[in-house]
């Protein structure tokens, strides 16, 4: 049988009169888009304009909450409790239901955030807060997970949909972790390299690290990354190699775990 | 045929370590609750919080959107394309949706804050704008408008579930205006009185005005204040006025104008 | 004598992660610079960073406070009392001089941002709220007004500093004011004609109109836009067609109207 | 020789529509006012009104900055690198600055507020990074530091004027560290102990722990609480204390550690 996978990428973080990524040129690439919601990055105007866009290029729409605070982008840490933290998830899922409803649209699926993503992909009590959340408002909802993290083991219990994401320019350890950014080779820049890669890691069901080792998980989704002119042409090359390899593009069912 | 009529407050306007208004004492009091949305109030633990009260206190919920700034509390107008303002009160209808839903509620009404309302009081396309955005996401709800003003005018044509509202304690001009804060006697401070008018246009399904001119005009709700201890003990006080008078509180049903 | 005059551009208007503007670029084309004061946009790292340049650069410091609107980006006209006005400038000035400071340098003019200029420009008490906040807490810094505006009247008594501001690439109607964007020839797009039409106003000490009439002006700075890489390339036709024609670039005195 | 101590307390911690403390009480009790910069509490408006308030009543206005977070009051640990840091610090001083001149005043001494005080009274460095950038703008203001925390040890070497502060209602433990919050004992409530244990601890210059162990310590300041009504009468309860037992109230000279 034919080998399939979904593509997603980050978009809709342009917030007011700046703009952040291309996400007209990604929109042609992926088959599911992460949408800020308003509090990391995002406005109503940016959410509803590219929700806009998602639905008229068939891609799925995906909730991408995280954490407040606009100028640190969602990325600084912030430990709040469980109980504040699902507030958050649920404020800002249900905003963009509403923004993509009004754009002929739904939330087809939920992933976290910059530091809101680093800290639950290391805390599972803290992942299922959050999943707990967004299940609370959108029971239907695809939870997209890091493979291999916490977050997969948050979900477990859970019986919800579900969609494992690994990255397309991350090198990773034997142990599932991604190289820390600080190794050389951790970034792949290569995007014909990175292609083949995936394409690899698909048709095997497996993260293959730097060693070679390869470690069976179920891989759903690829993250692409579209914030630079390089990301966008990167993101293309996966997309070509994929498809040229056989594999093909097509959104998560979102089976349970 | 015994009137009815519902008791309305703005409430959630706590922002983070801020507290504002005595809730709790309110929901004993109001049948419906407009309920800050975090743009320009409220934040996600707040209105968690407040919309759990609310329905265990059987309290109507009402969204409450208003403009974005918090600094200014949602008073300072603000000129904003109406596409822009749809996005917004659609953002907030949302987040309000969701949260409301967690609480094991659903917001039942739309009620603008505000500069928001009272620009939109004053120009009948701007308040189409936000009522058509609510009914795009929430197509059940009920619009609460302000009696005799455009926005009872915007909503003549949507066919829509509408509630019409008349102010506690202000006083009305012979064309149904409030009278302008800065005259003497244009806000009620004495709460029987208060109770005692209100009882009486109730009953006579009119504003009765500070000639006394009665302009018939359909009242399903008043509005009463909450944010200091005297605007409490004051709404108390119109609820018993009413109650007294044989007037029944109750929620409103929303029937179109 | 050899007429001179000063460019100015606004600057340091990325905010957090955003990047708005090629700063490095005008930074080479101008001999002032409008800061952000994190309050419209701009952060205190923005701040820090454009401030060292300026210095670097031998760039004149000014300090350019907006209306607390980060995501309308000080666009959004605000009704504000006078107190609170100054309140909102004198915060945003104390800032700028503290981050200059640490840069090495120091806020040398104030030039009002967006919405807020936009408003003094045609309401002297209000700019001169405003210049008075400033001067209160930089008695010695050089006001930045548009030339032929209210902003102009507003500083006549305040025996300060002043610098007068024209256009490069915007028309002007025969009242001095510019004419309406919606208007063909409103902006003009062409660098050379830009430049040439900078140079011969300077050299004139004139507004040259549309109709080709000669307002008699004081002109000491001429406004660049640096947000497109065409505004760039336009800025810095200005700069070459004023050098080329004799006219000197140099820093304002700011010697009182 | 008289023993001297100053009061202090946080101060101007409303935001826009929200009131938060009881500063006027509070004015007529402390010598020096810890005065919120707009970041994680306070606007230009309440900074206005404060420094204002602190002029007039004779109390020493101090700068008291915090992490960028409106919402979570500053109280959340955020982790920023030194010179980001140092560039919040700048900002937050160089604005009290301006605010305090336009009062008639001027910033006397830096206090850093919540997470922003509690991580730096654990880490020198970053004690140190925020110290230096105050100092950067404001060289002759006095550090206020926790006595016996990494904050102390971070002005030793700086050559600064210092205040050393310790708190009325919190219990010590035999390192200097503060009682938790969650043991029993940790918060002091009664009024007339904590003056009497002030009154002591001043006149032996010690920190007397829990178990009644001395730690010689330079005492400048006392830090009270004004944030409820209880705070104030207790704050009002200390200040009676310690001058019936013969220790006089001034604001502290900051003599270098």
């Amino acid at each position: 049988m034919e080998p399939t996978v979904d593509l997603n990428a980050d978009m809709g973080e342009s917030f007011g009169p700046w703009v952040m990524g291309d996400d007209a040129a990604l929109l042609d690439i992926v088959t599911s888009a992460n949408i800020a919601c308003g509090v990391h990055a995002g406005d109503w105007d940016v959410m509803a304009e590219t929700m806009r866009r998602a639905v008229a290029g068939d891609v799925g729409i995906g909730a991408h909450p995280g954490f407040p605070d606009i100028q640190g982008f969602g990325r600084r840490r912030m430990i709040l409790p469980h109980e504040s933290l699902g507030n958050l998830v649920r404020y800002q899922v249900g905003a963009a239901q509403a923004m993509a409803r009004a754009a002929g649209g739904e939330v087809r699926h939920v992933k976290l955030h910059g530091a809101l993503s680093n800290m639950t992909s290391q805390d599972e009590a803290m992942a299922r807060a959050c999943y707990e959340a967004a299940l609370s408002v959108a029971p239907d909802v695809i939870i997209m997970v890091l493979a291999g993290t916490k977050q997969q083991d948050a979900v477990r219990d859970l019986g919800c949909r579900v969609a494992c994401e690994i990255f397309a320019d991350r090198a990773y350890n034997d142990d599932a972790t991604l190289v820390d950014r600080s190794q050389p080779g951790a970034v792949i820049h290569d995007a014909a390299k990175a292609g083949a890669r995936m394409a690899e890691m698909v048709r095997e069901g497996a993260i293959i690290t730097e060693s070679g080792k390869r470690i069976p998980t179920r891989i759903d989704t690829i993250c692409l990354h579209g914030d630079t002119p390089t990301a966008v042409s990167i993101a293309g090359e996966v997309r070509r190699a994929l498809t040229e390899s056989g594999v093909r593009l097509k959104r998560f069912e979102g089976v349970p775990v």
